[in-house]
């Protein structure tokens, strides 16, 4: 192409590739679509809960019309669950939405923004996105060095994702690490704390980082309703800070970024406290099915805070890639991580005990044939 | 607040104002919301088609699952309806999405974007948000004048904006006036035609703007399916350009940003013919009663090729919000546009038979207390 539009750290980016649909798979490999079994997404096996699908039967006879541009009602429902003013909350067309107006507000072409190795494809994404730089701190047994994060940091630096517990590989940071952390950032520079996965957090490990929100201006904590609230098909997600944030992520926010049903299935989801109390259940029993299961089979995994688990499947770099070549003939889709820098490892995601069955009755099948 | 987090332009920006909520009015004014009518957003006022209901339905079992990122059912869809390749077809959340997309691809900060008065809040804030540098080129008979937006560009000049028909004044550029300003633009600008009103297009001025889009490397034609297909509150649009900038609006573009739901509802409605000739069918009736009424209060309007139109209310610069508050006291909402320099004037969405007429005897009452 002789035309060229747009600045080189646009014509750089490497769009985000999302776990395989099971449609495309089936076209690919000629397989049945109901046979097969995806456990790539870290989506909830149970699905959306019954809850949001009758609310948002209830508001479709509005869906001619604009969302609440403002989400009044869900931005009530939130206010109600953790404590905040409408005023700290943003709503975001999936978590993915707040993490891309993070970097919009406040990365200017130039500036730095320090994330971990091993950390959300979307963080490099986004700070591409924007013409940042980004500062890659290697990661620590496969989670955050926070120290080595915190050394990382300059007068350059305006942003810094933290993901707790972390995707793809699940570790996880004690409260009281990403408190010191916290005090110890510049108050220059804006701390996304992702918490993607903080539903599937066991009692023991459950911390407040709303009280982080009150202390610190400079700190925004992400959400998440597509793990465990089952509305990954909806988008929406949500971001919770203090003004001085919140204001400005709402200043260049689409109005209608969160559509009208998927609001009405979040406020449902969000005061559905059996679901999420089931969905944590069905995770942890899940959890315990292949971790045992790998260790039966010898294979090292990464012990995992969120709804997923990272096996490592080969000892050769093509490994990853090579496996869930020979999984997806099977008709059962996990996630390769080589674009994490991790090819000898895949991502999988917990499902139903029957999917979590599946899914190791192949790997012990394409592993004896390796 | 001591802290201030982002550059200027970004906190310079005044998020966009959306037509009121009925809930809001209900609340504010103290009125039952069945009987509030709202004419401010340009919604279809037939509503969501029971096609789209039904693909909604049912695709909800599938809706614990991340929506297909590549969109392909609803790209096939667009692809058979436009004849153009999966390749030049770029999803959005509403065509909203389109529009931010191409300041984030093409404008970094410093840079120019060209559009008219009076067009568009949208291009306005998508400028800003990017610290780009408006060029707001003086409109002619409220609709754009093209001459002088071509002297407008610059060296500088990365990106334009044209609307076809233009909102909020509802005027309408001959195809052959397009054409001659698309051949006139210099190749390493990229011109915007915002197309969300086409399909209440007189079949006299229709015109084929794909064809524009094979011959031009750097035309994006922008479409919604919040307005015609009546889908506002699901939010679907696309843009539909050759690979060079579609390529770049991809990589940007959020991998989730268009839901399952709405992609399905977007797949039904465009193969639903029959809806969108009774939209078209209605609005054109609905025009005829309001300008009519118009005619005989002796009250100036603004020929629409839209679903809406601007009527001047007053010749004080108040009049608009003033006539617009004891139209809500009554429970009629429709748009003030003082902020888009149109103090003066309303502008009003075609409705249903009885909401048009619900708004004009509303307004007969006010002008005569004034």
């Amino acid at each position: 192409m002789s035309l060229q539009f747009g600045p080189d750290y646009v014509r750089a980016i490497a769009p985000y590739q999302g776990g395989k649909p099971i449609s495309e798979v089936a076209r690919e490999f000629g397989l049945d679509e109901s046979r097969i079994v995806k456990l790539a997404s870290n989506e909830n096996p149970l699905g959306m809960p019954e809850s949001a699908k009758q609310a948002m039967i209830a508001a479709m006879a509005e869906t001619g019309r604009y969302p609440d541009a403002n989400g009044f009602e869900l931005k009530q429902a939130i206010t109600e669950k953790y404590g905040v003013p409408q005023e700290w909350i943003t709503l975001g067309n999936g978590s993915n939405d707040i993490l891309e107006l993070a970097a919009h507000a406040f990365v200017q072409p130039g500036h730095e923004v320090v994330y971990a190795q091993y950390s959300f494809a979307v963080y490099a994404l986004a700070t591409q996105a924007v013409g940042g730089k980004a500062v890659v701190v290697p990661a620590k047994d496969y989670g955050h060095d926070l120290a080595a994060m915190r050394a990382a940091i300059t007068p350059d630096t305006r942003l810094v994702f933290l993901a707790n517990p972390n995707n793809p590989t699940g570790t996880f940071l004690p409260a009281a690490d990403i408190d010191a952390f916290l005090k110890s950032v510049p108050q220059h520079v804006v701390v996304v704390l992702d918490e993607a996965y903080n539903e599937y957090l066991a009692a023991e490990q459950q911390y407040d980082s709303i009280q982080w929100v009150r202390q610190y201006p400079n700190l925004l904590v992400s959400r998440t309703m597509s793990k465990a609230y089952g509305l990954a098909g909806l988008r929406v997600g949500f971001g919770i800070a203090q003004p001085g944030i919140t204001d400005l992520l709402n200043r260049i926010r689409q109005p209608f970024n969160v559509n009208s049903l998927a609001q009405a299935a979040a406020v449902a989801a969000l005061n559905d406290k059996e679901f999420l109390s089931r969905s944590a259940k069905l995770n942890a029993d899940g959890y315990q099915q292949l971790t045992r299961a790998f260790e039966a089979m010898g294979l090292e995994y990464v012990p995992s805070f969120g709804n997923f688990v990272l096996v490592k499947v080969g000892n050769e770099d093509g490994a990853g890639a090579r496996i869930n070549l020979a999984l997806l003939k099977r008709g059962i889709i996990v996630r390769p991580v080589g674009n994490y820098g991790l090819p000898q490892w895949l991502r999988v995601s917990i499902g139903l005990p029957e999917e979590n069955e599946a899914f190791l009755a192949a790997l012990r099948q394409v592993m004896a044939e390796a």
